[in-house]
């Protein structure tokens, strides 16, 4: 690669950012000119992440020079600063979730507030590569996918596309405690979290209208959907694993399923089929999706298991995906890693 | 209580053998006069086990002065051991599968192995309290419930026996990896079970039939199920979470169906409803099923959360309450400790 | 036990006092008539730890019955309310350090801040049943060891008591992550804690002057230690494993130390040598404190390693010890749980 | 880099193995052509390992066309294998104890066997390339040093080098739990291990005497070093930390100290200083050693805390360091990766 072009990253010091780091800094194409972060200021990234032996890059306010930017602040704050960034003519990929729905007014129902720039969501592409490859391409700003997303659509997209299950969906999803952020919380706090196991937000998640839309999308006919997610928090610190469950519409066998799902993901490159059920374990580290398509012949139910890491294919991986297709390189670039076992 | 039972652990050496140990030697009602076990004989149950400081306990070889024997051994090797306890005029309670299933060919299609008793199958009384605590006063032998289904049935007889929800349940269940037992495996090894989270059993979990026979029984019209059971291992030592899903057969909100699982447990010590999602550890050392039940408006969907600890309320536990009744002590004696938290 | 105690819990939201409160509704002799708590006052102590199916005993602002009150404030505070406890005529078990140290120079030093009560640091006890066991009976108020003390000072004081090591020693300790209490942090936030180890407070841990304070005391000689202390933070939630380093006096045989440490410990029910090497997963959920000294034969170096639970026998178990001996009950009183293994 | 150099794995499926596998893959140095394993032959390494999508690669029976081979079978069968490797005119990197120790008799005291062939144990290099990186380039057989030396000699080669202190030592040491292999055992069930810390090996750990090689060799004047190492398993599955204790033969500061560390390790790509004490977390993926040397001024102790990835610097990542060394590559070719953190 002749230049490395200069990227940056807002808020660094979230998981998310710091993770963002690891990847560009072992980038081929990448140079991380700049990382900001509010309470850290003027420290050495290396000091902070000391797994980060980055030298003297030191943590700005601002950004200045990157022509990309990887924006890894809270939802709402993220919606605050991007416009300034785009206004300056530079390209953002926000880990956040305030350009996923294109729908304004189901961001404020589910964030609790009107949405600070609603005329950037139309142009916004949603940054699942898988399924908006193309809309990537030119992109100025995406919205990179949540991670429970991420695992559900890919488990779910093929079959809804193929229009071979019914619209009546449930997803039982499991995610380790880093998906929860570095924001302290009882729920979070070692002691309360470790030896446990919770479900949440059986009121809502936040993750569901953003599944509802894009899943809703890609269905044949777009039939709605009777969608139920519920999320549950996991003792150890990465991994997604959804169970996806649905009535198929026709008797197929899980031959078939496979089938249908090795077509529909043959020129992904980060999406693989598993011999066997996936485990969390096999993707760490990795920006894998390892889906496990299967028909229970006794009740005709398909069962999807799919595994991510949640830092990475679930979020900072998948970003540095949208930024390579934004960049016209190699969808891969960057992001081979092997999952580190055990 | 004037005399205290003797009693008898076949298998001390099993994690549900060692529990059972600790619950009796705490209780008031009965007398741990003897251990067995196959390879540690003659040694101190302190020196196998040294949380249990039992002075000079030593494990033998065979049952000779219980009048109610507990037997912890595997299935299939405790089929083979009962008869034998039972013409000596002993009780007992097997922890194993053997005893739970009425059908010998249930049990021969899952269990790889015809009955060696089956004639026993029709007097065995299925060991769930809650369910069956008249039958089980006069019982002799107690097929002691599994972990998954004692988790499961109790989170769902309720609205079958009233006949609120259509047949079709799904069931996905998160056990800690203590519910697989002393044995070891590559499955169990810890740097492969530590920080992972898989599926298994998706072509067929042994517990599904139990469950299905159970839940059928208690089923307002008898009415077949369309019942599916997916496990999951998840990376801590005890807990089982299990999410239920169905859809009900007419509208009700979370308040009614609440009630509905006041009422139908309202003698029950040990299963509690929460005010918020159920966590496991919140159940970790203690007897209790904690219950959640939940309506999700928009889809009509019941959800119902349920968490045991899988050696206590699951197992050894849940040993104890039947042997409380079948010896005519009040149900709680001896179990009534609290969850460790944290 | 004719009429049981009535005892409060000042700041029962900690995980000193949920776990105080676990034991006292547990003890027979003791009464838990209030429990006292700054941010959740008016709320069921059951719904604050649905772990503890209280019933509606509700968590109020200020002591008022109770004869006897358990402290489980942070130090600072706990100074501050305890004199007009003692004014009004209740005895106090106090779980921070406010009452450990006799100097309040030396308290000064490692808490930053003037002692506001140096009156009471002589009349205090501490709270170590196997060392002051005869003080503690007429004892107004007692400082509770803390953790990583209680661990050592047994683990050294037969050797430093009979003189038969040099006054030269290094203890390695390492604990599970509830010693850090229930206050937020990065350190104790689980992405940052799990499956990680790390020493820490290598510059000074408040836990040595406590430590060389009755180390010095029981010392046959009363000779000036020299001596460090390591504490380590380990993935886990509960435990204490203490590996303490010293050269013999005079040349000893394994054999004869391990003599030596059952004479020394003979009166005293909790304190137990092991076998083998003790694990801290052998005492969580018990009152034990497991000893195991040995001689490298090689280097005639002494090592003993010393396990317990830090919130019971290092904290909440230590505590109703103590009151235990103030109120003339037998020392395991509502002390006799197993540990809870695996 | 011209061609890639033909390298085979022996026993793949260990955990130094298939870790081995991880990083040979992405080196841009060397073509991973062969490797073997005994109960797994015909299978494809991706079946037996997801998180390898290695394509086609199968595990076959023997080495056939590699120039260098990586043996990662048990001590004992390592020594069997090797000499006919060598013969066939390949180099090997050996992950075993078998060719780390010099001495044949030390060597069957603590494996008790007799070494298989004891003639090649003077031509075997140690390979901690800190120490011995001109022997490494020309050496046709390298003993790869354990998880516990590497740690504890980097740690304390600086100060015995340079005679500053007394030869005296302590090393308390922690391991995560996949330095004990793929092997099942007890220890290592998951059940078991986690949520537990005991010390183990407190007559003698095998790693001792490999320590002892290597530090009287690098001691200033070769004394005869008083040397206790006592190691503990820890509940995680990555990561040793090993804290060192000696005393200063004369007074110094932390400042100078860390000078000479600084200065002793200049030209080591892999040894880092850290500004506070190291948690094993930042090491996990990497192949980094981080060090923490400092004195305790009130006992002019010189405490030293050294954090590896025991599965990387400590076996796999170390022997690809050497490997690189023996190929006259660059020293960190394939091992720049970051560690993964959270």
């Amino acid at each position: 690669m002749a230049e490395r072009i200069p990227v940056a990253i807002v808020n660094v010091t979230s998981y998310t950012g710091c993770e963002l780091a690891r990847l560009i800094l072992q980038h081929p194409g990448f140079q991380l000119c700049e990382v900001t972060a509010r309470s850290t200021q003027g420290q050495l990234l290396s000091d902070v992440f000391p797994h980060l032996p980055t030298g003297n890059l030191t943590i700005t306010e601002q950004v200045k020079e990157a022509q990309l930017v990887f924006v890894a602040l809270p939802h709402g704050a993220a919606a605050e600063a991007i416009p300034g960034l785009l206004a300056e003519g530079r390209r953002v990929v926000d880990l956040s979730a305030d350009f996923r729905l294109r729908d304004p007014q189901t961001y404020a129902r589910w964030y609790k507030h009107t949405h600070p720039c609603p005329e950037l969501l139309e142009e916004a592409v949603y940054g699942l590569c898988e399924l908006h490859r193309d809309e990537l391409r030119e992109a100025r700003l995406v919205g990179n996918p949540g991670c429970y997303p991420t695992a559900t659509i890919l488990a779910l997209a093929p079959v809804l596309a193929r229009g071979i299950i019914k619209p009546d969906i449930i997803v039982d999803a499991k995610s380790g405690v880093s998906g929860a952020g570095r924001s302290l919380s009882l729920t979070t706090h070692f002691s309360e979290a470790d030896e446990n196991l919770a479900a949440y937000g059986l009121d809502g998640h936040r993750h569901a209208p953003e599944m509802e839309q894009e899943l809703t999308q890609v269905a044949k006919d777009g039939a709605a959907l009777r969608f139920t997610f519920i999320p549950h928090l996991a003792p150890m610190t990465r991994g997604i694993l959804a169970t996806c469950y649905a009535n198929l519409a026709e008797p197929l066998d899980t031959e078939a399923v496979r089938a249908l799902y090795e077509d529909f993901y043959a020129g992904a490159p980060f999406v693989r089929l598993t011999p066997r059920p996936p485990e969390t374990k096999w993707t760490a580290g990795s920006n894998s999706c390892l889906l496990y398509p299967t028909v229970e012949q006794r009740t005709q139910r398909l069962i999807v298991i799919s595994c991510i890491d949640n830092l990475i294919k679930g979020a900072s991986g998948q970003a540095v995906q949208c930024a390579n297709i934004l960049c016209g390189l190699p969808e891969e670039t960057g992001l081979t890693a092997f999952g580190l076992f055990p």
